[in-house]
């Protein structure tokens, strides 16, 4: 279906910035086909026309790190340290889950990400099949992960299997795309660590990981290994292939330059880590330093939402605390943050406003409070905007919400699922 | 009109703690008359009905320190120092405001405030007679405090007079009171802090004012009077009447305690603090030491949103990254401090879900992502909620929004009227 979205305020790059200016937006199967210039072979009257009247379109948030199977664990587990909150509680939840649990799990945080305007999520899962199949019926573009923990140096290992095999049954799904996803250092060992690298490298597939999360990890990485996560890493040739490390919140000056020298893309998710006691990552540093930043709410159990405009607040504000000036970071850094930023890290061409990109964009309401006066919007979406002012929402040339209305997804289905499994599961 | 709430999933006191039931909820004129016991003269036939299903009611929430006027700067002064910000980029715009800017002004901020079911607010103004004519049409309740500053001891003061003045006028509202708006130990002199605490004393008043907010201040007095902001007001006679002190960012342990010696309630602004740079209040401290801790978003100038539910959110994650652990506080304690708190700072009769209490609510839709799985509702208010799941808010016993549609403002006259100033003045 052609797609037409006429007059609206829109957030277009222009070099290293990001300008708004009012702008028609033409949208062939998926992808972005013009802006402002009809292309010749566009018939605008028989396109579906959106009125940008009291509208900002903006490209689809990019969740750089997420758990989306997770979401029926939101306000499950609040107020725990990092340790006692994954071994003690979120772990023994996870044996009871059943495979579907996972897929209504995941549909529920695709509901969230859709609803405040979220296109694309990069998901580290456990439940072979279940995200993907919840990604090929809600619309969104998805790059997935199977969370990979082990040992040894076994080609064979079953999850680094399943991944494989998840991998090949995704391939006719265009939104799909995979990476490897070694879960941790303290959950790797540097054989099993250093297996997956080579594989990854063999099949020209990128590595997404969590680092250095916790004061703990690094501690217990100190004693067993005496270097931090990231060497530990990096001796293990994760960053040979292009890596997305998600928290890398202890980080020393030297994990830093390792980072920046690796071109490793650092997810900060600043919810979870603070949610959980683990602090503040050092962004505005990784950013002078070079490193291409992207933010990520992390899973439902430790943030607990999936709405990147709240990420968006907590990333524009916490660092101009911790760091006693408000020019540390600004809204400008934020909004590519949740954007580009997180696009390039995944190797995907979208994340901006142009032509030839992929057309996953959302469209917000600027009829409404938080994004009143309509000035300085950029500032808008991270200091006041809340997520619901999104109003529709395009992904890979689909309207996957119009109106406030889901087009993909049966709501009302998907809340009875997560009734149930929850009275099941004793949540 | 009488007003029944059914059988709704509601968050009422259990003695220090809150809890959450089904109940339904009766009210008549501008009180809570019964929970769960239909009072014997309510004829329920004759009642407007609220269905309960899939709703959450809880106490409307008390912003306890903001300037709604100023909303319409909102977005116009981002990632400036503090001092940059107010008297380089806030004051000049200040002069140019007429006085019915101020009224639109409050209005879009408190059109803000009702979506996301703000019932009560702390205002600090400085244009007569604008925000309470504002109040009187929105319906909300609210407290005035019209911002005072000079440097003598003189009762004539002409901002003085312009207080009482409105005081007398407002009167005849049950929703307005009044307290003395001293703006801050930086724009007051000790003379003059001494005259407003005296007059304050004479007639009864309370007092609001910001105190020990930035780096510069508590530098400049201790430069200027040897001593903290917390103590120029405590020699200047403030805390000898019932105070509300903004902000309380810069404190010394013996600050805090004589905060608490005083029974001084602090309110806390954590957006508003970290976007100027000024850091993080020393919450969890306050609370140890019994110091009644509230809520408020500040103006729209340096938050710049004016919605609790943000509030919350940011309130009950950043002592967890400051204090690098989860258990410093809680969704218990955040959410007294938006509420309940905030109610016996102002000293109203709101603040709870109680037979007798003024029947300020806000009910929430539970049949959305952000609230779904809806366990451990309490946690979903600070954690996930975003304020877009307030459906109907009732002030004062009246319905001022119903299903999302605002009963008491004119939306699109208040947006274009923000529209037209903000032109005129160059925003």
């Amino acid at each position: 279906m052609l797609i037409v979205i006429r007059n609206a305020l829109a957030v277009l790059p222009q070099g290293d910035a990001d300008v708004i200016g009012r702008h028609t937006i033409y949208i062939n199967e998926d992808k972005i086909v013009g802006i402002d210039e009809r292309p010749a072979d566009f018939a605008e009257e028989d396109a579906h026309i959106i009125d940008g009247t009291d509208r900002l379109v903006i490209p689809g948030l990019v969740n750089a790190h997420t758990h989306t199977y997770m979401s029926m664990m939101r306000n499950c587990a609040d107020d725990l340290s990092f340790m006692d909150w994954l071994f003690n509680r979120v772990d023994p939840i996870e044996g009871k889950l059943l495979p579907e649990d996972a897929y209504w799990g995941s549909l529920l945080g695709q509901i969230e990400m859709i609803r405040s305007g979220t296109t694309t999520f990069n998901d580290m899962q456990m439940h072979i099949h279940q995200t993907t199949k919840a990604v090929r019926e809600s619309g969104m573009r998805a790059v997935i992960c199977r969370g990979l923990v082990g040992g040894d140096y076994d080609r064979n290992d079953i999850r680094l299997q399943q991944a494989l095999e998840e991998m090949e049954e995704g391939r006719e799904c265009s939104r799909l795309s995979f990476r490897l996803g070694p879960h941790a250092p303290y959950t790797c060992g540097p054989d099993y660590l250093r297996m997956v690298a080579d594989v990854a490298k063999e099949k020209g597939l990128g590595i997404h990981i969590h680092l250095a999360e916790s004061v703990t990890e690094s501690e217990n990485m100190r004693k067993d290994h005496d270097c931090t996560p990231i060497e530990y890493a990096l001796s293990a040739g994760i960053f040979d292939v292009p890596t997305i490390a998600a928290h890398c919140v202890q980080l020393s000056e030297k994990d830093i330059k390792i980072l920046a020298d690796h071109n490793v893309s650092v997810v900060t998710n600043p919810a979870s880590n603070m949610k959980l006691g683990n602090g503040f990552a050092p962004v505005p540093e990784m950013m002078a330093a070079g490193i291409n930043v992207c933010l990520g709410t992390d899973g439902a159990a430790s943030n607990n939402a999936q709405n990147m405009f709240r990420e968006m607040g907590y990333l524009s504000m916490i660092h101009k605390g911790t760091h006693a000036t408000p020019q540390c970071i600004g809204a400008p850094e934020v909004f590519r943050a949740a954007t580009i930023n997180g696009a390039k890290a995944l190797g995907l061409n979208t994340g901006s406003i142009e032509k030839g990109k992929k057309a996953d964009l959302a469209i917000l309401r600027l009829d409404v409070p938080s994004m009143m006066p309509n000035n300085n919007l950029l500032a808008a979406l991270c200091y006041s905007a809340n997520g619901s002012e999104v109003d529709t929402v395009i992904i890979d040339g689909r309207i996957v919400m119009e109106g406030g209305e889901l087009k993909t997804i049966d709501e009302e289905r998907v809340y009875s699922e997560i009734r149930s499994m929850c009275s099941r599961l004793g949540l």
